[in-house]
């Protein structure tokens, strides 16, 4: 893409009003905007750094026999007595024109119970799982830290259906393998943790995933040991680690990026969902679900991978792969051969922007390989070409470009 | 993918509460699920339509530069107080815990507006065309005809932003062309004429996309001699052609699959969205937009594409190009030399149904292949193929089945 073209420009200065780095970064560099506290529009380059989060996420969630649908966002109010979380803190209230009460979905239990319970009747239609990315609302007193907690996110939200309570750990094992290899190719994983924390009114504890960084919101205790992490809110709980029984423990903070919980029977009993076992007896369904927020994960992304310059994405949910920075017309042709090649790039082509500009906000922007197209490089038939999170610079040839690029 | 582990069944009977062939059949072959009047759940198989027509709306609208973002759904009431249309019948109303208001996107220009002000200054910045694939909110008093007018729906919303009158009338003549082009891929160009309609409050007319079936719940009249057509809402005031100048009109029910609309200045004297001209004065930004419903395209493409044995999906739309039918260990092998050659399959493995039960599942269903593999067609190295909107099965060899395929 031409960067003339794009409608969206850097801010010469940070927003003032956001917390963290992630969302003063994300909307100076154009990814973002605020529309009001907790509550953001998704720009052209933030649509396709979240459209390559949603796509390795889809494809971990497909191995684990994921499939994808999309669930409304008003639902019944109704269905919330049934499950008795119609007196919930965080739901948006609103009405048809018949009275017909409705909140906004917060999460999907109170529709997927009821739709799978259409469709499951046999230990034969076991086990399945059930996907989406969609809107969630929260009705937050205070939106926290910049895009880390909102009003209105995009989930993806899968849930699963069980026989019994072995067949749902075997998958929520799988689901927490599938979330590690989500994080790693988001590059976050080294600074991920499994943290024990609450089960709400489910189970005893879920279980989420908790990056370090500064920015966090929330403190976890990390095992010193074995890695695994215990969330603040039930430390006086648990004194020694419930993987391997050590008792010394690193506070760190943390983001949460993904949550997983093992419902049971809760929400099977509320709605009557049951399945006929091999001995012809009716049995309630064992659900579990399993959430990552794709705003929050962005957010995390950028809180753990930028410098005082901007962004540095790492290269699988990079807006670009590429990013030329023109300062002669033959940059152009170079755009259109690494545009044929399928390498995507942005061609700083503007005119009427000097050269500090480009390079100040190439680095704000963070696109992993930045080219350089000027007259010096030209004389020598080359690029330069630098690394976002390097230092080294180093001269191509013009005709052994794509195959650098592609190696 | 196989059926077996597809969640979805299909019902042995059409629901009864619902109007219109589309709902009636897309419920009954499990491609939606109604939650409640007017709110659907999209599953897989119709997941998979969804995203197909998504991607032939979104390959188009990039065509004629589109850039593509993701707005929120909560919009503060406070805009559309700029806009005169916080009175609409037919806004969602919520509220935060600090009693802001708020109202459910019902359209966007509330807030792609005052985005684009942001990043508009300069003639030099437009023209630009921006869009999203996005849910949008509609307290209808009633939901009516099944799928085709919705409470919730996912729509694409196109805006475009323009230096004068010239400008905009130039884009929205390509944004026609563009739509046009989406209606042919999706199998109801034939059937979709361009029609003049209200403009509201915007402009003198608007223009219409509208699909003649007789499940419409709009009527049309159509030149004879041109093709142009004219909404019954304005026909009163349109006595002749307005491109031809003919009187001779056809009155036909339709569907309306997409709507056009040139705004003008409305929304940037609202919001005060000017820019700087050549000759460096302030000027309001001229607008259009242009919408499509997914969900209520997918309804036309069915009420157009059926017959009494359910749906005929169009391939670029197809959930799944082939319908394997398994009566034989063999058609695993097939199955899988299928899905290695990236030819979408659904195969159906399902050991307790009858044959008669599975044709009759193919039939609903509406894949445009079927492939029938059985000892019968085995004794002679073959599978039978079969259109499904055709009568005529043909033996093919194993062998040459993939090329067969691809042609």
């Amino acid at each position: 893409m031409k960067q003339s073209e794009l409608f969206t420009k850097t801010l010469k200065k940070a927003p003032k009003d956001e917390q963290g780095d992630s969302a003063r970064l994300l909307i100076q560099a154009g990814f973002i905007d605020k529309l009001f506290a907790g509550v953001y529009s998704i720009l052209p380059l933030g649509w396709r750094v979240t459209k390559k989060i949603e796509n390795i996420i889809r494809e971990e969630v497909n191995s684990i026999g994921g499939q994808e649908i999309f669930m409304p966002a008003l639902h019944p109010l109704e269905n919330y007595k049934k499950t008795g979380r119609d007196k919930m803190d965080i739901l948006f209230r609103t009405e048809l024109k018949n009275k017909m009460k409705l909140v906004l979905g917060q999460s999907h239990e109170e529709v997927i119970t009821p739709l799978m319970k259409k469709y499951i009747s046999s230990y034969k239609d076991l086990p399945k799982a059930v996907y989406q990315f969609q809107t969630k609302f929260r009705n937050e007193l205070r939106a926290k830290s910049g895009i880390i907690r909102t009003r209105e996110f995009l989930m993806k939200d899968l849930y699963s259906f069980h026989t019994d309570q072995k067949d749902l750990d075997e998958y929520y094992e799988s689901a927490r393998r599938a979330y590690f290899k989500i994080f790693e190719r988001c590059g976050i994983g080294e600074k991920t943790y499994y943290t024990y924390a609450s089960g709400g009114t489910f189970s005893k504890y879920s279980h989420e995933f908790q990056t370090i960084t500064p920015a966090g919101e929330d403190l976890i205790y990390i095992c010193q040991n074995c890695n695994l992490a215990i969330n603040r809110e039930i430390k006086n709980e648990i004194k020694k680690c419930p993987k391997c029984g050590n008792s010394n423990f690193e506070k760190k903070k943390v983001i949460e990026v993904g949550n997983i919980f093992k419902l049971g029977t809760k929400f099977s009993k509320s709605f009557n969902f049951q399945f006929t076992n091999k001995k012809g007896q009716k049995q309630d369904v064992f659900m579990g679900c399993y959430g990552i927020g794709l705003g929050r994960l962005m957010g995390a992304i950028v809180e753990i991978h930028h410098d005082k310059k901007g962004i540095i994405w790492p290269s699988p949910v990079a807006p670009f792969t590429v990013h030329i920075l023109g300062f002669d017309k033959k940059a152009e042709k170079i755009y259109q051969t690494l545009k044929q090649n399928q390498i995507e790039t942005l061609f700083d082509d503007r005119e009427d922007k000097s050269a500090g500009e480009k390079f100040a906000d190439a680095d704000l922007i963070g696109i992993p390989i930045r080219i350089v197209v000027s007259k010096k490089t030209l004389e020598k038939n080359s690029v330069e070409i630098k690394n976002r999170d390097g230092k080294k610079m180093e001269l191509v040839e013009i005709n052994k470009l794509v195959k650098r690029l592609k190696k």
